[in-house]
């Protein structure tokens, strides 16, 4: 079968690989049949050391039962099922506290561990039943766009909100315009925050933030987007602000935005080992940090039936799709921000 | 009058300065019938540079009003009131939202602001409206030592344990046996938490969290200590970690016992700049860091019945009572841990 494989930063190729087959009793084989390239793909394909073997790339997917090991019992061949970016037993301690992110069993799609990538024809899912959750919809439902960000980042834009305790009438920040931020947007709306500042600063990125519910707008950057932020919540900063870039800037300006008694909650994978002012600003003005990798698993049930009734439409982050030997083209449109995300059709 | 003046580390007198007088027209002029020393007293009375004039010390009491400016409005001359260790005008959006501790008109005693001190003969209280709170006992009341820990040390356990989300059921480990350490523990088991692991090495201090409910205690330092809480939580951390010292070794002990998806309560005032493994452990986990100056003045509602009806008893942290003339000694006593708590009566 065909999969995608990076080799190193920069070095990504559709191949050739063994065809994904059943290995454990718990293992469900998933046919893929709509993937997506992550805004958190971009960070190996911009820093992976050199390696022999590659890495099978791609965590987000909806695909098709093809065969069941024989515990699977929740699941049927030919179910159309959500594939969230973690696999999970469904059963353990952190799965019952909410974070199957944490499974005592579970694990990572496409980063290189036990799982493999879902930007391929095919898939081995482990720990199915805890994993994949089925649709009811065909697997060519006008809705598949939407439905495929129940895989991440509309579950992860939601955590962010959720980490961020978004409530009624207090005002949201989000930080980043990428897809992540986009549904943070999107889930805030839906929470009832009000004002919904989206700091970001690309002109197409900005236009769907305001169809999704951002009610302002910042471009600046730093110290100057700060004080815009401030501005418009009365000189206090936001209730709430959902971190969803991951880079040291974003997380000083998260922290330099954020009211006293306030909440960040990031998302975006960090690449910074501090926390500005964890020691003084933070404590003293009783902010909670909080958040992580999404338990998105956890949250189909809540957003589906939004998705089902056309009350919200993540899917619109989507603008562009290829076939799955187009993939390397993807990586490069995402990386070179021609595009918000990319929706891959094996 | 005479009141408690520190020079510098270790310098500290009881001396004659003018009398407390009514200044602002919203603030009230008390005697004070009962004050303490706080842990937090001693990281001054460690490290404080020299000064010329001196820092006013003491940030908890019990006073009866003397005098009253005529906006005030909530409070009576005579009323026998508990003095949060903030000032705060209870009516901004930060009073509103339930963090007087970030009043726009709000500060703190004794700290060498615009306050003085309660370890004192009288005080000038502003914002007397938002900040005190009138007692229904005598100034001579039984119950006194316990509702004087309303003011800071029991507040400020019980801030530790909701901002660290312990549930019933669940697992909470407190790191200190200080006073606010053992307050951490009576409202650990106030609010169900199971088993409630305490971490300190005082013999004392270990007998009283026992008494206040404490199951376990982990009397082992750094990775050893996080070793038996693992062992005492299933392998894997408590749900609820009340991080009740400040210091760097506290922080880094309290990252290494929350269990992913857990919460960090911290309101020992941090010596630390950065959260151990804020980049990775902390977010991979999905652990939550919250916390800081504990907003007091808003428990005592919820509090002050389990004083009054007896259901706890965090008075018991008082081990020595002094007159004013020998505060020296009480910080002596305190800062050579040969006492948890000391409290003075003018």
């Amino acid at each position: 079968m065909r999969a995608t494989v990076m080799y190193r930063a920069g070095e990504i190729r559709v191949e050739n690989v063994p065809d994904a087959r059943l290995v454990e009793s718990t293992d469900a084989l998933i046919t893929i049949t709509r993937a997506c390239i992550c805004g958190s793909d971009l960070w190996p394909y911009r820093d992976l050391q050199p390696s022999g073997t590659g890495r099978r790339m791609g965590h987000e997917a909806i695909g098709v039962i093809e065969a069941l090991g024989r515990d699977v019992h929740r699941l049927q061949v030919g179910d159309v099922v959500v594939m969230p970016f973690a696999y999970a037993d469904g059963s353990c301690d952190f799965c019952h506290d909410g974070f199957p992110t944490s499974c005592t069993h579970g694990g990572f799609f496409g980063v290189g561990g036990a799982a493999d990538g879902a930007q391929a024809e095919a898939l081995r899912v482990p720990q199915a039943d805890g994993t994949l959750f089925a649709l009811p919809v065909g697997r060519d439902d006008a809705l598949m766009p939407s439905l495929l960000t129940l895989s991440d980042v509309m579950g992860t834009g939601h955590h962010a909100a959720i980490s961020a305790r978004v409530r009624r009438g207090r005002a949201a920040a989000v930080i980043g315009d990428g897809a992540v931020g986009l549904c943070g947007v999107i889930a805030s709306k839906r929470l009832g925050a009000e004002p919904i500042i989206l700091l970001g600063r690309h002109p197409d990125r900005i236009a769907l933030a305001a169809r999704f519910g951002a009610s302002h707008i910042v471009s600046e950057r730093g110290d100057a987007a700060a004080e815009q932020v401030r501005k418009l919540t009365g000189s206090f900063g936001a209730h709430s602000v959902l971190e969803c870039v991951g880079s040291e800037d974003a997380m000083r300006t998260a922290m330099a935005i954020i009211r006293p008694g306030g909440a960040v909650g990031r998302v975006g994978v960090p690449h910074y080992q501090t926390i500005p002012g964890a020691g003084d600003a933070m404590f003293y003005g009783n902010i909670t940090v909080s958040g992580g990798p999404a338990p998105v698993r956890c949250y189909i049930d809540e957003l589906l039936p939004d998705i089902l009734e056309g009350r919200i439409e993540p899917g619109r982050v989507f603008d562009r799709v290829i076939g799955l030997e187009q993939v390397p083209d993807g990586y490069r449109a995402m990386d070179q921000r021609r595009s918000v995300k990319v929706m891959i059709k094996p």
